[in-house]
C-alpha cells in the first residue's frame, strides 16, 4: 500500500485517501512521510483533512504544516472547526502563522487577522500540577506563556488563571476552581483598533479571542496591539491631512505610490476650491471698488482654516482616545462656539490694531475684515465639530473630515462673509 | 527615653535622632510609632534617614512610607542611594508611587518619571529555589512578576532571567549561571519616548532602568509605554495642527485654557500672513487690470496649503516612527521632489482643462494659474520637507514645523510666483 500511494500523484492519493473509510485514511496518511504528505494533505477534502489533522501527533502535524503552502494552510485552516485552528496554529513557526493569519478569511482589520496562538490553554479539570507541566513544556517563548486560558470540554473560554497563582496553589487543586473570570476578551470579527484599545484602558498584555459560539482561537498579545494602534494612528494622521495610507514604509514606496497617495485628494479639494473662485467672481464690483479688500483674503482665509484645522483636530483626536463620544456633540459644539467667539474676538482686536498701523486712513476696512474674522473663527470652528461628529455618526472614520477639506468648506463661509459684511458697512462698495 | 521622644515636637525629636550615633539613632527611631515615625522621619537629615530606611524591616519601611506626605517622600527618595530607593518604592502602594514617580527630580519626560519598581531583583548568588520564593512570595499582581533582574553585589544590572527558565532549571542551578544577558535597557535620564519606542521595536513587556552608575532603580512597564505612546502622539498630531497640548481630556477643560492654547499659533500665524497681504498689495495694478486673477487665489492658496500638509504630515510621522532619519534628507528631498512634479502636473492640466471649461476665451489666464500652479507644488514639497528637517536639526520636534506653519510659508511663495509669472506671460498685465 505504502508503494502504492508513494507511486501516485497527491492528487490521486488524496482522491485515494479522503474516500478511505477515517480509521484506514488516517493509517494510509500515516505511511506518507515529509513533503509529500503535506502535497497530499493540499487536496485532501476538508473532512478527512480535519479528521487526519486531529489524529497526528504534534510532530506529524508540525512537519505537515511546515511544508505547506501558506496559502494551503490558510484554506485549510479557515474551514477547519476552533480547536484544530488552536492546534495546527500553535504547531506553526511564528513568522508563517503571521503570514497564514493576514491571509485567513478573518476581514481585514479584525481581531482575527491579528491573533496568534502563543497561549497556554488549560482544562478546567487540570491539576494545578498538570498546568504547571503544561506551561514548564510549551515551548511558547514570550511573556503570554504566564497567562493561562481555562476551557471547559467544549473549548468554550471559561475562565484565565496566570502562573503566579498556579505556583501559590496547591499541587492536586483543579484549575478549574482556582480560575478567575475573563473579563476582557475580544472576538475574532471584532475590530483590531478597538481590541488594541482595551490594552491602553485595562493594562493588559493579551487578551483572548473567541469565534461566535465563545471558543477559543487564539488571543491578541500587547507588542502586536502595540503595532496596530502606532498603525492606526498614522493612517489617522494621514488621512487628517488628506493623504491616503500606503503599507510599506515612506522610502520603500515609490515616488509613483506617494503621488497616487496625495493627487485624490489635492484633486478634490482644487475642484471645491472652485467653489471659493465662482464666490470671488460675483463680488468682483466690489474688489475692484477697493483692490485693498483682496490683500486681507489670504489672511482671512489662512485663519479660518488654522482654527478649523485646530478643532478638528483636537476633536478627531479626543474621539480616537475616547475622551470625547459621539453624545457629547452639544457639549462639544458650545465648547467651541466659546473657544471660537474668545479666540475670534482676540484676533479680530489685533487685526483691528495691525490695520490701523498699516493703513491708518482705513477704519472703516479695519472694521470689515475684524467682524468677517470673528464670524469666520466661529463659523470654522463649528464647522470642523460637526464634519468628524458626522462622519462618526455616518460609521466612518472621523478622520476622513481632513483638515483640508474642512478648509475648504470655511474658506467659501469666509469669503462671502468678508464681502458681505463689507458690502453692508462700506458705502463705496 | 521613649517618653522623651513622643513629647518632643517631631522637628526636635528628628534633631535629636539625628545627632545620635547610628545605632543609637535606630534604636531610638524604633520607639516611635505609626505616624510619630514618618513625621520625624521627614525632618532627620538625608544620612540618618538613609540609614534608618536601610535598617528597618519591611512592615516598618511600609508604614512609614504609608504615612509620610508624598513631597516628604520624594524629597527623601530623590537623594536617597539607589538600593534604598528601590526599596522604598516596593513597600510603596502603586497609586501614591506613581504620584512620587511624577514628582521626583527626575526630568519630566524621562525614564525615571514613568518607572516604577513593581519588579523582582535577585542576586547572581541567588539558588533557582530561592528566585521561585522570591517570585512566589512577591506582593506585585502584574505580569512583570514573570521577568526577574538580576544584580550583582553593588546593585548593578547584570542579567535578566524569566520565571519560566527558573521552572525548567535545577532548584539548586544559580542564577547567575542561568540568566542572560540585558540587551534592552533606559537610563533614568532617557527621553521617556525613545523608552517608549523600545516595546514597539523589541515586543518587550517591561525595561530595566538604572541610574548613572548601572545601579538597577526600577522598570518601565509596557501599560506606561503605551501610555507615553499615546500621549506622544496626541502632543504630536496637536503640534502639527497649532495647538499646544493640554493635560486634561478635552471635556474636563475649560474654554479659557483651551483657546489660550489655540490663541497664540492662530495670533502668529495671522500676523505671519501680513506678507502675503503686503505680497498681494505689491501686485495690486495686476488684479486691478485683470480682475479674474484674483478669484484663482484660494485655489492656488489651498492646494499649495494642502500639498504643504501631506508632504509634512507624512515626513513628521515617519520621523516619529523612526521610517525617515535625518540622514536620509537628500533622499526624502528628491523624492517629494519627484511627487512634487508629477503630482503638480497632473493639477495643472486638470486645472488648465477646468479653466477652459469655465472661461473660455481666457487661455492665457488658464496658462499663468496652471504654471503658477505647478510650480507651487513642487515649491510646497519642498518646504514641507525641509523645516521639520530642519527643527530635527536644531533637536527640537518636527510636529512644531506644523502644516499651518508651513501653509503661511507656502503662500507667500505662491503669491509671487502666481503674479510674476502672470507679469511676463500677460500683456495686459
Amino acid at each position: 500500500m505504502k508503494e502504492h500511494l508513494c507511486g501516485l500523484n497527491e492528487v490521486d492519493a488524496a482522491e485515494y485517501i479522503s474516500k478511505l473509510p477515517k480509521a484506514d485514511a488516517l493509517k494510509a496518511f500515516r505511511l506518507l512521510e515529509g513533503e509529500q504528505a503535506s502535497d497530499v494533505f493540499a487536496y485532501l477534502d476538508k473532512d478527512t483533512g480535519s479528521y487526519l489533522m486531529d489524529s497526528v501527533t504534534d510532530e506529524q502535524l508540525t512537519q505537515i504544516v511546515d511544508e505547506l503552502f501558506v496559502d494551503d494552510a490558510v484554506d485549510f485552516i479557515s474551514e477547519a472547526p476552533a480547536n484544530l485552528v488552536e492546534r495546527v496554529l500553535s504547531v506553526t513557526d511564528p513568522q508563517k502563522r503571521k503570514i497564514i493569519n493576514s491571509y485567513l478569511q478573518y476581514p481585514e482589520g479584525s481581531a482575527g487577522s491579528i491573533m496568534t496562538s502563543e497561549l497556554i490553554r488549560l482544562n478546567e479539570d487540570y491539576t494545578v500540577l498538570e498546568a504547571l507541566d503544561k506551561v514548564r513544556k510549551s515551548r511558547i517563548d514570550k511573556e503570554t506563556v504566564y497567562t493561562c486560558y481555562v476551557t471547559d470540554a467544549k473549548r468554550i473560554l471559561t475562565g484565565v488563571t496566570y502562573l503566579k497563582d498556579l505556583l501559590v496553589s496547591d499541587d492536586d487543586a483543579l484549575v478549574g476552581n482556582i480560575m478567575e473570570k475573563v473579563s476582557i476578551k475580544a472576538k475574532t470579527t471584532d475590530d483590531r483598533e478597538a481590541v488594541a484599545k482595551l490594552f491602553d484602558r485595562y493594562s493588559v498584555i493579551s487578551v483572548p479571542v473567541t469565534d461566535s459560539e465563545g471558543k477559543l482561537v487564539g488571543i491578541v498579545s500587547v507588542d502586536d496591539a502595540i503595532d496596530v494602534l502606532v498603525k492606526e494612528t498614522t493612517e489617522d494622521i494621514e488621512a487628517m491631512s488628506g493623504v491616503s495610507h500606503s503599507e510599506k514604509p515612506y522610502l520603500k514606496t515609490g515616488i509613483f505610490t506617494l503621488s497616487k497617495n496625495r493627487i485624490v485628494w489635492l484633486l478634490m479639494l482644487m475642484i471645491s476650491a472652485t467653489i471659493s473662485g465662482k464666490i470671488l467672481e460675483s463680488y468682483e464690483a466690489a474688489f475692484a471698488a477697493i483692490p485693498l479688500l483682496v490683500t486681507f483674503i489670504p489672511m482671512m482665509m489662512d485663519t479660518g482654516g488654522n482654527a478649523g484645522s485646530q478643532t478638528s483636530t483636537v476633536i478627531i483626536r479626543s474621539m480616537a482616545t475616547g475622551d470625547i463620544r459621539l453624545t457629547d456633540f452639544v457639549k462639544v459644539w458650545f465648547k467651541e462656539l466659546g473657544i471660537g467667539t474668545l479666540a475670534g474676538f482676540v484676533l479680530a482686536v489685533a487685526n483691528y490694531l495691525r490695520i490701523m498701523i498699516l493703513h491708518p486712513s482705513e477704519n472703516e476696512v479695519g472694521l470689515v475684515v475684524s467682524l468677517s474674522l470673528w464670524a469666520t473663527v466661529v463659523i470654522a470652528n463649528s464647522v470642523a465639530t460637526f464634519l468628524p461628529m458626522i462622519a462618526t455618526k455616518l460609521k466612518q472614520d472621523p478622520a476622513v473630515m481632513s483638515a483640508p477639506f474642512i478648509t475648504t468648506i470655511v474658506d467659501a463661509f469666509a469669503l462671502v462673509i468678508y464681502f458681505e459684511i463689507a458690502k453692508i458697512l462700506l458705502t463705496t462698495v
